[in-house]
């Protein structure tokens, strides 16, 4: 457990030097968020990308909700979309392009998400698409479209259309900041990743923007995820790095365990930095990866965080266990327990709402070998209890943001994390008051 | 579907027509309560069964926290468990016990779960066990024994001990609705049902006692549930009898998705009543099994209003659906969807929310076929939204306490239902504020 613990370490230690942000949790405390961005961090401009957002018209709130990214030249792109069978008309079409591997543009609407849209709703977006393609000339193939906000509405898309025209004159390289926030439902604050490091001496940079799940309104809970990169990478490659870090991540967090029509996580890289390509099992590629893991694990911290009327989040460790399979099962099944996020809301180490869920998510685990510790105090150990480390676990979840708990199987090697958020009261209010 | 409609019908006229009780489900209002059981309806006698319950200590809130039923003669018992895998120590020895088919007794203790409690939970029961054998000169495998309450601690066994000896002379006929009060926690009323029918020519009772899921303490939610009859039935039909029953009632039940590490159902038959045994595949078999579900779905409907801080409940149909599997994913998907639920307690017709839990549900259904219905107000239909329905639908959410959501997938004949309560502020206030 040791080795597994150091190498974590490791990683949040070597992004947290190598970049300009601080990493969101450090001691169970909440660093860096948007306030501190406004104090003037720096954002590094990536060379060959484009940005720029405006208000066309979709959102009630008047804040921008139309959102391009211009690759100067065509970027490899890799992509992990929802699981939701009734998956919405942007993400069909997504998919599809995938196939061809290069991206030009990257559209976003934010403010209604074209789902449970039909066929009229896949029509309009293709009709957004060919007018872009059109304006920009590029191929239809080489588009990205995601959208987020309500569903069951159609685009409007004659709004969308002019929206276009304004931002073919209002895209820059040091709009990154300006698109992220374009992208945003009813996010608290911005969801960035700007880092600059070396790999094999060429320096590269990395940059992320997200939005969160668990919002007001869409109530489709979208999450929306597009990382950058000037790397040269080939796209199995970065289909698989991609995949790999998003399932320790960005797959392993959950606010209230709805997932959405809409959900997009799509890599791209520009090429630009003239270094070789990565290949799959050098240590090139375990270190981009290591870094790219540390990176989104900030990123689930702040949608968790961000979550509707989130107070706290737990961070769930699962050690020992016999497979990945049971590990996923139990995580998902403490992440999701509303008895234990009402517990986390209560700072009350309540280990027995833990022992039931790992109980119910139905893999078998050896109650003489389970081990639940809440922070460093150990709450329950093979059927004995400790009453005394109690009070010291409430005190340590009073005082923190982020919460770990441990679960020790003693079956075998595997490890697993997992983010989930509480639940307030908040969060009911939000979602009983909101009328369709 | 109209057939199954009727055959539905059917059932609830019968039992509406045949019981003391009236069924809590008509037209969407609660009718059967506690209340209505103060106003003097009458409990029939079930011969051959004695029952008894008293305070012995381990309730904190002073009320009855150890009943004891017994059966005169030996009674034919048939059980189904939760699936949770650390279940506690009760449900281990229920089980071994079950393979003898024969029971004399039933203890419940309520207000210790005596879960998670180890080897050293097993051998507390065990003691308590034996003493009652002794004292009522009987086997310790004709014994059930199940608990309810808080986990992590030990059974006060003496206290135990002592009211069995106390309970030895309270025994009585006329105790029913006292051990219906004794096995409840923070039930806010009693759950039972008392049926008098005949069956091949011969007048036969069902008496059901059950205690809530969901409750604010126990954290573990526990639902237990307990059904009496004087027919004579085989072990192996009544087992057969109880899992059909059960898989269309209370295991098609959520109250907050947390399955408890205790949760019991036994039925038990006196012989009483000199009738034929019931064979399987039988017109009398499906007609008792008939009875059986609508008293059971009025003990799981009355659960789920019980439900901690709940204030309505959805009653969720799935109609032609293409395999059993399918149409259960999809239920609890809905039904245990936290979009879902609040939407419900603010009476908001969010057929987007319906349609995207179905989605993530991991079962494939086809948009074009999928028909989302409120009431008997039409809101989807194949990519069509009939917004002009939702005010309507709107009034009926307000109206009830009791929502029918129907969901037709049109891909072939398999219907299904599920109860599931909604969440409100109150749920999340008692569970956070609750302390270990």
């Amino acid at each position: 457990m040791k080795k597994r613990f150091l190498y974590y370490l490791s990683i949040i230690l070597f992004v947290y030097l190598n970049s300009d942000d601080n990493i969101i949790c450090k001691d169970g405390k909440v660093f860096y968020m948007q306030e501190n961005r406004k104090k003037g961090s720096k954002i590094h401009v990536l060379q060959g990308i484009q940005y720029g957002s405006i208000y066309s018209g979709i959102k009630s709130t008047k804040t921008n909700d139309l959102t391009l990214v211009q690759f100067e030249t065509e970027a490899t792109v890799a992509g992990i979309f929802t699981q939701n069978s009734l998956c919405a008309a942007p993400v069909i079409f997504c998919k599809k392009n995938l196939k061809n591997k290069k991206a030009k543009l990257l559209l976003v609407n934010s403010g209604n998400a074209n789902a449970a849209t039909g066929k009229s709703g896949y029509k309009d977006l293709e009709n957004i698409v060919s007018h872009l393609a059109k304006k920009f000339s590029v191929q239809k193939k080489e588009i990205f479209y995601c959208s987020t906000g309500k569903i069951g509405e159609r685009l409007p898309v004659e709004k969308i259309k002019k929206g276009i025209e304004i931002l073919q004159g209002h895209l820059s390289k040091n709009n990154f900041l300006e698109a992220a926030q374009g992208i945003c439902t009813t996010d608290q604050y911005l969801k960035t990743e700007n880092y600059k490091g070396k790999i094999a001496g060429k320096e590269f940079n990395i940059q992320i923007m997200a939005k969160g799940a668990g919002m007001i309104e869409p109530n489709m809970a979208t999450m929306l995820c597009y990382i950058f990169t000037d790397l040269k990478l080939s796209q199995s490659v970065m289909q698989k790095l991609l995949k790999e870090a998003c399932d320790e991540t960005l797959n392993a967090l959950s606010v209230d365990g709805d997932s959405s029509t809409n959900d997009t996580v799509l890599m791209f890289a520009t090429g630009k930095v003239k270094n070789n390509s990565i290949k799959l099992h050098t240590k090139d590629y375990e270190r981009l990866k290591s870094i790219l893991i540390a990176l989104l694990k900030s990123i689930a911290f702040k949608i968790a965080l961000d979550g509707e009327g989130a107070t706290k989040c737990m961070h769930l460790k699962l050690l020992q266990g016999k497979s990945n399979e049971q590990a996923k099962n139990i995580l998902k099944a403490i992440g999701n327990s509303l008895l234990v996020k009402t517990a986390l809301l209560g700072a009350d180490p309540n280990w027995g709402r833990i022992y039931c869920a790992i109980g119910y998510s139905g893999e078998k685990v050896l109650e003489k070998r389970l081990k639940i510790k809440i922070g460093n105090s150990l709450l329950f150990s093979g059927g004995k209890i400790f009453t005394k480390n109690i009070s010291k676990a409430n005190h340590y979840m009073k005082k923190n943001k982020i919460i770990d708990i441990s679960i020790d199987l003693g079956m075998g090697k595997v490890s697993q994390s997992y983010i989930a958020s509480d639940i307030s009261q908040q969060y009911v209010n939000f979602n009983s008051e909101y009328t369709t």
